[in-house]
């Protein structure tokens, strides 16, 4: 397995010189008397310390042993993951980003992804388990009544007790409209829940004392489809009347899947026959509920692509120094060794500042998604938090696919960076390349998230999120205008920020005869827009650095390796967009012509 | 697991419709008696029964129960695998392709390559214990003695032994130059080989009598480097003067490599222990022996990726038109279920297409490869034999890789289409994708094809090897100019052909230069190359079924998918040529700026 190291200069770049966070949780009264420079400075220290050499040593080991489910449903955890998230609880982990009134630290959201970020690069199965809490968190916290958060949110801050999220049944996931999951009132109030429930994350585990599962279910004669769903909260213990968990509730884990990867986070079959249940939130707005923080959710799996990115970059640039073969075509790197170390060649180099500039890149957007969401939450004015909801709005189907997918991407070229060796478990390259593929998928899927963004944030508001944007890097294009060292940036960004408008404005028309076309485009659109918005930030990021080395540094090398990263992606990685341009206007009928019967003969 | 179903139709399409097989295995001496088309037929339907039926249900057996090292050094194979391999001998597939003198039945090795494909795509894993036979059977035949092909070669035809190669040690494998496994010689004229190999696919197991390891090891005082490499057979058993096996020869396997796929497969730690050996072919031109069969080789490594297309596209395909989930964009396609399948939504499609668009491509361009390797070995004339030399030289790399990296791809795709239901195990579409990830990394990874193609087949050639090329695909477009139906291919196939030189061109004169130009480029330029070859074979194939169509048949609707798939992988996938020509003109500078100690901070 790759050492984790937290890479904290990279994190405060990001935080301090790119998005001004301290000035940020200042500018926010929620934060500003508790978000100070020290104690971030304090939690990424010891959040770093936390991951690096509790959670990163269990990361090949929760791959390896995997959960095992028992017959009375129970399910054991990989050896160390109890005891590491007890510490977890112990430091106060959980209650980081939630509200002092529930017990929480009420720091804010972004500082809870900076972490997120470091738990899960060093064990993404891990960070799974109190990672599902805070969608059960979030539910309650909106949609809760006061005793529902008295009951189960300040258990869930506190971290004594998890929770899940129910969605999934086996002929239902991107279509919930379609789920048979029962809910039948009681007389006292409750709802017997009845059904199966599939992919249930953290669904059965020994780590905590309960498990507080929001399952989303039908009530009798609710309408169908998506208007029919209610939500409903279902501890695996009913709680007493003192708080402490009671009776054990009429649900059961009935088997954990053999999945390709994240084999240290159990995956359930819940089966709910009968079970005790509570509705949260109005009745038939279950799926409306969920949209209330849906971006958070798929922020947080943005953020595994970008992960990835980072960890298989550490495996693989610590093996390119250290592996010998062949000589540089250049002459003898090396002489004095049998060969020269493999980051002499330029295709290892291609392949590790591939990764490299994913990783960072993929970490300004994750962060600056996180930057609206804390805005999103807790910003002054209505204003304030409408402009940062319609940012946040459009960031997220492109972060939540376009990271996911180039972190895949990113992993694997840290295996073929290893060569046979990235093939073989013991090296821990090919794990990433595993447990990183669901992200793509779960949360809403590439295809899914590019529907969103084409149909629903950019063609639905007739190009206007997409307008606040490309203004946003017009903006920042006209004043870098006269930037000579940056102009190799600079003009590749606002030819392609234009062409952005000029094909959105084309798939429009398109759409308005034939709506296959937004289907059609989607995916090309959605990876177009990232590498957009991608190559914005990487051009700040450039910007930061040569304003850096203009104004004195005693980082000089830190500062110029930024900027050579930044040119590599203009040089290397931004191309790409013109493939995607070119196959986004192919047209509908290239995949529709073909009938359903003659895809095979 | 999903179901094989062997694609007859489109095999039958590539060999006597695109490449007319039947005219090649005439006019070819060797085969015109043996090869005829009541053969091909037969060897077709029997092999396809043979896969369908025997192999395809072991893969996913054999990837659940992998191998099994015992504290002897044997190994057991998955459950039913050494059955299989019995009833493959009894039905005589192993002597298929292999000279009459030493038993084989003389057919040509593009027939073997065809019933390859039908076992590679039903079972990879129990595919490369015969697969690795071929290497040693092709080591022998070439450069072994009269003595040692009695001995080993007819038990290799006959399937009774099998065969590996014993290359690759833990500090080298592309760079095989440093490898340090020593043979001395014997008094009695054998050699004493002692040393450590990994990765030793099939290097130990239960299924035939005896194992008969190609090693390459230095002799004492060899020259430094590759000129210094010998070869030697050395057997499991020390074969008795009856050719029975006799002794344990002092070779063991140490270990099994716990793998990402491919389980089934026993990759071994070989172990040999002043193991006695006989050398095969001249002192120290081992890797020029090697050398002589690597385009064979390499050419069974593309087929795995065209493989991994075909099964993923079989699989997708199935579940797509089964799964149910949301309506299709321009109204209800199936009112009367739940939900539409999803083969009606545009990008479910997009995927589907790729994957079949690189399924049958990808069989193309092997195809062609297997029968430019025919000629190679048994092409009348020594100009025949020279010309198909050197197409099948400059199309291995562009196979190896680019079919290997778009079955990725494809697998990738597959288990996209399945959602959730991809990452877990039991669907087998997750399996595919960790079969085929081996593909872009042994037989030489990417990286090496690519330096391959661009330094040693084009650049070294003074682009000869591609003009040769290019010039077969400008004739065929100049007499297709006027093809109205085919414009859309056609066009798009000329510009393209036309840019591969002036790129080429371009990145020749910046490596007179600079040498890492070479190394920069290279796989934007193999991948390019990749869609370029491609490109003409489809457009070559929409053309037969044009004509086809346009001579009157009752398989019109057969002809029209491939007019349809043809006009997408013009539409939606040769447009990538944009990204990797620009990339590839980027220039060595944004590789080799960073200084290795920058990477990370």
């Amino acid at each position: 397995m790759p050492d984790y190291k937290a890479p904290l200069r990279e994190i405060k770049f990001v935080m301090d010189e790119l998005l001004d966070m301290p000035g940020h949780y200042a500018s926010i009264p929620a934060f500003a008397d508790v978000a100070t420079p020290d104690m971030v400075d304090a939690i990424l220290t010891e959040g770093a310390k936390f991951c690096e050499q509790e959670l990163a040593p269990l990361n090949r080991i929760g791959d390896i042993e995997g959960c095992t489910r028992h017959d009375d449903g129970s399910v054991t955890t990989p050896t160390g993951f109890k005891e590491a998230y007890a510490k977890f609880v112990e430091g106060g982990w959980p209650s980081l980003a939630h509200d002092v009134e529930h017990g929480g630290q009420g720091l804010p959201e972004s500082l809870g992804t900076v972490m997120s970020e470091m738990v899960g690069t060093s064990n993404w199965s891990w960070g799974m388990y109190p990672g599902l809490s805070h969608g059960a968190m979030n539910t309650i916290a909106l949609h809760g009544t006061h005793d529902q958060k008295e009951t189960y949110l300040t258990k869930l801050v506190s971290g004594e007790w998890t929770g899940t999220m129910c969605l999934t049944e086996s002929h239902c996931g991107s279509d919930l409209g379609i789920l048979k999951t029962k809910a039948e009132a009681n007389a006292d109030g409750s709802y017997a829940i009845t059904g199966s429930k599939i992919f249930i994350s953290a669904g059965e585990h020994d780590m905590s004392g309960n498990i507080v599962h929001i399952v989303l279910a039908r009530l009798p004669g609710a309408p169908e489809g998506t208007k029919g769903i209610s939500l409903f909260i279902v501890p695996k213990f009913l709680p007493n009347e003192d708080g402490t968990p009671g009776e054990r509730n009429t649900l059961i884990c009935g088997s954990i899947e053999h999945k390709m990867g994240i084999h240290g986070n159990a995956t359930c079959v819940m089966n709910f026959d009968g079970a005790k249940g509570w509705l949260i939130g109005p009745e038939n707005k279950g799926l409306n509920c969920m949209f209330t923080f849906m971006n958070t959710a798929r922020i947080g799996t943005a953020l595994q692509g970008a992960t990835a990115s980072e960890a298989s970059f550490q495996g693989a640039l610590a093996y390119a120094k250290d592996r010998l073969a062949m000589r540089s075509l250049t002459g003898p790197k090396a002489p004095e060794k049998a060969a020269d170390p493999i980051i002499v060649h330029p295709d290892v180099r291609r392949m590790l500042l591939t990764q490299k500039a994913f990783a960072e890149g993929g970490r300004a957007l994750v962060y600056l998604a996180a930057q609206q969401n804390d805005i999103v939450n807790k910003g002054e004015t209505e204003e304030q938090r409408k402009e940062a909801d319609e940012l946040l709005g459009f960031l997220t189907p492109i972060a939540k696919a376009f990271l996911t997918e180039t972190g895949s991407e990113s992993a694997n070229l840290g295996m073929q960076v290893f060569g046979g060796h990235g093939f073989i478990a013991e090296w821990g390259m090919e794990q990433i390349v595993r447990d990183t593929r669901i992200s793509t998928i779960y949360e809403g899927t590439t295809g899914i998230q590019a529907l969103d963004l084409l149909g629903r944030k950019v063609l639905m508001t007739q190009g206007a999120s997409l307008r606040n944007f490309t203004k946003m890097v017009h903006k920042f294009c006209q004043a870098e205008e006269g930037n000579e060292e940056l102009a190799a940036l600079v003009k590749p960004l606002a030819e392609v920020n234009k062409e952005w408008g000029d094909l959105t404005m084309k798939i429009g028309m398109t759409a308005m005869k034939n709506r296959d076309e937004v289907g059609a485009a989607s995916v090309d659109y959605l990876m177009y827009s990232g590498y957009a918005v991608l190559g914005y930030l990487w051009a700040r990021m450039a910007k930061v650095a040569q304003d850096a080395l203009a104004n004195g540094t005693t980082e000089e090398d830190y500062y110029k390796a930024k900027l050579t990263t930044a040119k590599f992606y203009f040089a290397r990685i931004l191309p790409r967009t013109k493939a995607h341009a070119a196959t986004m206007l192919a047209g509908a009928d290239s995949l529709m012509d073909l009938a359903e019967e003659h895809f095979a003969f």
